[in-house]
């Protein structure tokens, strides 16, 4: 009955001249939102306008989301702000067609094979969540270590009880030991290693609430390792240090990441 | 200054003659929502009234929440409301303090002196996640396996494969070998283990979508193993999934649960 309502001469003429508004979204990482807004100011500035973008920016599990929505006139403007982005904030534009880096990170793996693990200390199982959050992801997702214990980081995940004395469950060191026991003990190509102080307790000056060691290794030798300052309570902390895991997988996808030993 | 504001004789006067409103929880799990209403209507015709109380419920995360509003003169009258839901619901009623059912089982896992580990496949990490995320979880969760592959159900988990092959991933038997896997590997008191179809592919007749096989064992040889048919989508499966865990957990710590073999 609704497909005959619709199947009038008279609606599908008055639908012809209704303007059909697009919608895109650009999602950046690793940028503060004052920066995108300068980079909005700085397109308007050499393009002469933003007419006719209707552009909203949003802090969305700590990646910026840029949406516009605008008509079809407004296309080419549209254009010259991507180009803008791209050009100011190359390094930290990680999608344009809308993806999300859980779906990018996801499409990487399938198109070239590989499979991943995880080894989680503060996050306690919630990057491998995660990763297991999109049906087929067990065509890729082998599993995963949830070290909370130190005990458990040695026995499960190999990681060498006098390297955790010597620099702390805490490091960089043990982030790259995770990465690299993920992979062995699962058999993955690619592994992930996360430990960090989610709080309220365990911060010291050194090591605060929200320090958060991680590190991604893959079949090849590459390494990226990082560690972070995220803000927030532990919740956010630890939400975050999944977005921060997912990034550091997305660049190790994409070529990144040094042939190097163990950071010293 | 807001101190030197509010303490003032006037304020104090006036603050005195206010009602002071009391807000009480109630949280069920494993019942109907029409129970409890049904509850409801019966308290109402036995007491006579439920006049003075204002009562919500709510269906969270596979748990229905009671929550009731009332002045100092119907104190009685929800008392009467409690013990009529503790009588007719008494298996269902899990709380009566307002405390969730995570902080119940952190309660009552520290209050044991008892650690506690996880095996999960479809809830790929979801559940240690849930179980770290109050602060001090340290202090009894020990870490977890995310088995996704059977290989990883085998070698992290100790799973017989030829038991994977004679009964399927998806089964009692392996979730209960999947629990005694986690609790050895980890060394803790306490191991759970999950698996079932999360969806949307992957069901068959006979293990639709939504099928789940959990199991909870203690170091003293008790076991609660459950097969139910959870509602929803993907999200819905595995996050409902590790509401019954946790509830399979906590009829456990209160010595529930049969010294049984593996189930046939």
């Amino acid at each position: 009955m609704w497909r005959q309502a619709t199947d009038t001469e008279a609606l599908r003429a008055a639908l012809s001249g209704a303007t059909v508004y697009r919608q895109r979204t650009l999602r950046l990482f690793g940028i503060p939102e004052s920066e995108i807004a300068e980079t909005l100011r700085a397109a308007e500035a050499e393009d002469g306008s933003l007419d006719g973008l209707e552009i909203t920016t949003c802090l969305r599990r700590g990646e910026i989301e840029v949406v516009t929505r605008f008509g079809p006139d407004a296309e080419p403007r549209y254009d010259a702000l991507v180009a803008a982005v791209r050009e100011r904030d190359a390094g930290t534009l990680c999608s344009e067609g809308g993806r999300t880096i859980d779906q990018i990170v996801a499409d990487a793996l399938r198109a070239d094979g590989l499979t991943i693990a995880t080894a989680e200390s503060c996050t306690g199982g919630l990057l491998a969540g995660r990763l297991t959050d999109l049906a087929g992801s067990s065509d890729y997702v082998l599993g995963g270590l949830v070290v909370y214990s130190n005990r458990a980081k040695s026995e499960l995940a190999g990681v060498d009880p006098a390297l955790i004395e010597r620099v702390g469950a805490v490091s960089a060191e043990v982030a790259e030991a995770l990465a690299d026991g993920a992979r062995d003990r699962l058999g993955a190509d690619l592994g992930v290693g996360i430990t960090g102080v989610a709080g309220p307790g365990g911060g010291t000056e050194a090591k605060p609430v929200g320090f958060v060691c991680l590190s991604a290794a893959s079949a090849d030798g590459r390494r990226i390792t990082r560690s972070v300052q995220l803000p927030g309570g532990r919740d956010d902390v630890r939400d975050r240090s999944t977005t921060v895991a997912m990034h550091l997988v997305r660049r190790l996808l994409h070529g990144e990441g040094e042939r190097a030993p163990i950071a010293a």
